[in-house]
């Protein structure tokens, strides 16, 4: 498989360059018969759309999908065929795109992309853009719907941190999107939220841009989802979260803090709760030997500050010229962490689907019927 | 694809239990006509061995794998056709997996396992086993090879930290195999390495347990391998690291040090030295939009502390009674990071190998001859 | 992988019912830097299309297509990137599908479609149409081109039989696609496509539907294409044309005249042509153990007669009726071979280019460069 | 994926040359908890071995493989982990493959081979050998026998004909594998199989080999496995048979037969048999779109004569001498049908087995649980 699908049974393909005709996606291996959730759809575009607030790129995205298969037109049910979705790239290229015409763009994809393909990113560049992971969020909100009826899984992400603003008193088994929502920066913490504010603005006045830290926290994950090797749950977020655009780590339960603990502090303890297996810590982060043991998976994503930054900095040019380079002035996020909620959100769906569809006929009893 | 393969191009397919007949591998999509470095998967296999010292379990593997396909015997070169190779379990099975049929170890896959599989994880639960990567370890130093032959890169991965011990002053651009394996520990900071060592032998005094961080360098690598979207470097090496045994954490470059940097700080300006694009610094940790750009690549991992303590824990056991457990007094690792160096250096192989692979016919040209 | 993609290395993805919004197709996997081949394309989907003559379907579908992504607006090339298309479903859901849903038509997919999916083929159906093909047809001429232009490979396909009416005197190694379009029912033997195209205006007039045989001639694909077991070619072309609609069976080579040869007269006699290895004979259709010998590739593929007849049938309703079922009078072709044409090659150069991207890296000194 | 395995759900990858030091079989995707039916397998290989007859040839192999991994070995049961077998190849190099080393021999795979792999066949060749099958029939067996414990499906394969001689009168609804092996030959009617043996002699005598048909029968399959597009039943099986050594074409139900049928006599009328929807012809063999309508599947599968011959024929040496070539006296068969019967059985579950897996999870309800 070349590299842009993702998954083994709910398969996604993403086509699309950012300014090219259109962004689509096509969904293989959905089961027929379910209610196709376009309100969940558009809910999730609409939160991981550029324009939402002060605080993100102000360029205008209208990303109402259109459906152009696999769903019933009378029933509105899936057919068990290709679900495609595209969405038209309106907003057509403009002149900041010439920037990268004239020189490597330093931290961004330029470069490595000519490299690869030999040839200029201006146009086929596109797959480098945070605008590809429309398919994405489209694709993980049918995911996640999915999982929600038929195993009433919950996944919620939010910022973390921004800079070295840190929200610490969230609540992980009650904390809900409408409260992930209470504030643009997309932090549970109000108090946090506001700082960060203070500081994406600050950075924006700066012409910089700033990193953080987005946590998830997925419930309702029965025990037995994953994989003992190469399909453990842990790699295969891992690969999910560190496929989005500007990722730069991943955290799975206590993460690299697990390196300073102990066997003896680490370790989770079994016990009953009524006739069901629980844990007293969750240090594991709700997956152990790369399967969920029914415990709230917790993982945390890094994100790096955005590349695109109003500053003279050093480059050179395709024709090896060395220059000073500043993009004009235009519509870019200081930091794409709100809007980057939803993509954690629906790549953790894509992931969890897949086990979803692959441990209903693990086991010899699971076929018989 | 099931979970137990690995790759697009070179692919590698594990099997085996830790403690049936013989783990094995089974490689296609090596290119023919390579000899088979039969000296460096030994070599590899060795330091990934049980035994080597006393700071890891003393458990007494014989790991010289019989090769049962895929070489020319008359000339010692790949033939293009599947390479098997196979490594018996000599070391049967023994007292204390005894306790595995008690009770659910705490942080081991015992429950998780169970929930997935339906059967007990006394058998199968060695999919789970650290053993496992000896044949994930074979297959790499073959990977290894191959991109050692065709393009000159070089992977090193050594200790970094032991619990709170941290070797920092380690010249990632010189640093060898030699210089890493100079200490058990793996550790090329000497200092650091006996504090290590002391660390270690203190947590097996107590019957507890120390986890770590694993660096790797990987030195070579042409700009132009990955992918922009789901197949980017990033996201294939955190898959790889994050399928491995323990892990908890992975960081490519700055990891999660980039979130509180700022754009201006963290971008890696360009340069031209002779006619190669450089980077004045390299804090993208050599891929950029998940493609490789010729620097250095930086990752680290982290391991948690071994599940296997010798004190006693509470869990339940499968039939849901509550107990106490403590593990008879076996051959256990305190610390499994010293092995765990070269099952990093296999898995970086391994994604590597597969984009060398596929760098090769990405453009017309290449397509030319 | 689900069912709806093609392919290893250049992948084809389908989607679309036929009386849904669009049909379309995404390609992953295509080189970079290749000239678009939109003139061939679409003469491919016009030769694919209904309504070009009195003997097909008069339905009329504008099959131009539009074209998404992966090309790069300004020099026409191809970016590396997914290829998307879609073709617009014009032609709405009209009287005669009510049929469908009155009755399951005998030998078409209706039943089994339904027992499948547990939907009604109504909608969803349409995976089974014809019109499906539209998206290989694109895909594959584009693959064509790119056979062509890297190695002269030459692909053509014709009418060999409709019902009992054969053209046997076909020069294969001189065919092109102007002699198989002189005439209305694409057989290049002008005395039996005359008879063909009677056959078909009685078969029409009496409500009844033909069958018949397609024959493949390729060229210029080189000696060492194709892979020793399960990815042979012959397996390869096999599933290609058998997951084309209507079809009943394949043969390479002599096929089933091969079972009453001996050895003796079966076997192709190797000699030198200069420095080429040539075969006297060509018994084996240039595909020996699964590979390409150089010589020419000679398929052929069976087509049942058309399911729609216009004759009343037995069938039964999904509420187990025993009914008498003749559709209204509608708009289906009683014979498919002449649009098959076009298909026929399409899946032929899909097998044949990923063959040719494997060939690309097989080697170790095919990677030295 | 390279070419070394097969299927998507129940993933089968071989591997060994015939004549290193193992065959074996990889088989990543069975349900764990199944009993591991060693007895079929050891059966369907003795019915591959050769010299189980005068027909065949007298090389002795002892197939009974050696399970490394994937089973219990205190219940015997699957444990959803990859399964490995391997077979020994005892009987080493001998004197006729020397016969390789001076020429190519004709339709045999030495020079195509040659061509893709750059390596002379001698020890790599061992792919392209019937042997390799030894590992599809070890997986077959396997799969088979969850067909039959799950949904009581029975697959039956014979010899239908070799040269001309043909048996027409066997009841595939009820013939059994007993009777096929009722004689040497695998043909069911007892006077066309004196005949078969009569013409295999002869042949022998003359150094001549023979090809012939092998008729397939399966029973008991559920309407509604397969799929409507790349994943038909017909493709999968047409691919599965392709990929047998020495196979030059496939028939699905009426085959070429159908081309010469109009609709009107070529469609199956439906009628209701109690609740169960029938066919009261089956010209389609049990598959309409792609997917299973619950009537018995009838395939066919042709196999050209033995390439290897005792009588001078024309070929030229890799250093590109015309020379005669004539293979010293052997162990070679004149006639491989007899042992491809439980090949095409094998290749048949393995497809069939695929399907059973994803339509356990194709459907919402299917999932509720």
């Amino acid at each position: 498989m070349p590299g842009n699908s993702f998954g083994r049974r709910f398969v996604v393909t993403t086509f699309g360059e950012s300014h090219g005709g259109a962004l689509g996606v096509v969904i293989d291996g959905c089961p027929s018969g379910f209610d196709f959730p376009l309100a969940t759809i558009l809910a999730q575009l609409d939160r991981r759309r550029p324009g939402q607030s002060r605080l993100t790129t102000q360029r205008k995205e209208p990303d109402a999908p259109e459906v152009l298969s696999g769903i019933d037109p009378e029933t509105g049910r899936t057919l068990g065929t290709p679900i495609a979705m595209i969405v038209r790239n309106k907003d057509a290229r403009s002149e900041h795109y010439d920037d990268i015409a004239r020189a490597y763009r330093p931290s961004h994809a330029d470069y490595s992309y000519e490299a690869r393909f030999g040839l200029r990113a201006v146009a086929g560049g596109g797959r480098s853009s945070a605008r590809e992971t429309v398919a994405r969020v489209a694709a993980g909100a049918l995911a996640e719907q999915l999982l929600a009826h038929l195993h009433g899984v919950e996944i919620v992400a939010w910022v973390e941190s921004i800079d070295t603003h840190e929200a610490l008193a969230v609540d992980r088994d009650a904390i809900t999107r409408a409260q992930v929502d209470a504030n643009d920066v997309r932090c549970p913490d109000p108090e946090m939220a506001e700082a960060m504010v203070g500081a994406i603005e600050a950075a924006r006045k700066e012409g910089d841009s700033l990193g953080g830290v987005i946590r998830c926290a997925i419930r309702g994950v029965p025990a037995g989802w994953g994989a003992p090797v190469f399909a453990k749950l842990t790699a295969e977020l891992a690969a999910a979260m560190m496929s989005l655009p500007a990722t730069r780590a991943f955290e799975i339960g206590e993460g690299f803090g697990a390196t300073t603990m102990r066997g003896s502090t680490h370790n989770d303890p079994f016990y009953m709760q009524g006739d069901r297996v629980r844990t007293r810590s969750n240090h594991s982060g709700g997956i152990q030997g790369g399967i969920s043991n029914g415990e709230r998976i917790d993982l945390r994503v890094a994100f790096k500050p955005t590349a695109t930054i109003f500053k003279p900095q050093e480059t050179v040019t395709p024709e090896g010229q060395s220059v000073s380079f500043q993009p004009r002035k235009g519509r870019h996020d200081p930091c794409v962490l709100p809007r980057a909620v939803p993509m954690v959100e629906a790549m953790a769906a894509l992931v969890l689907v897949d086990h979803m569809l692959e441990a209903a006929s693990a086991r010899l009893e699971d076929l018989k019927r």
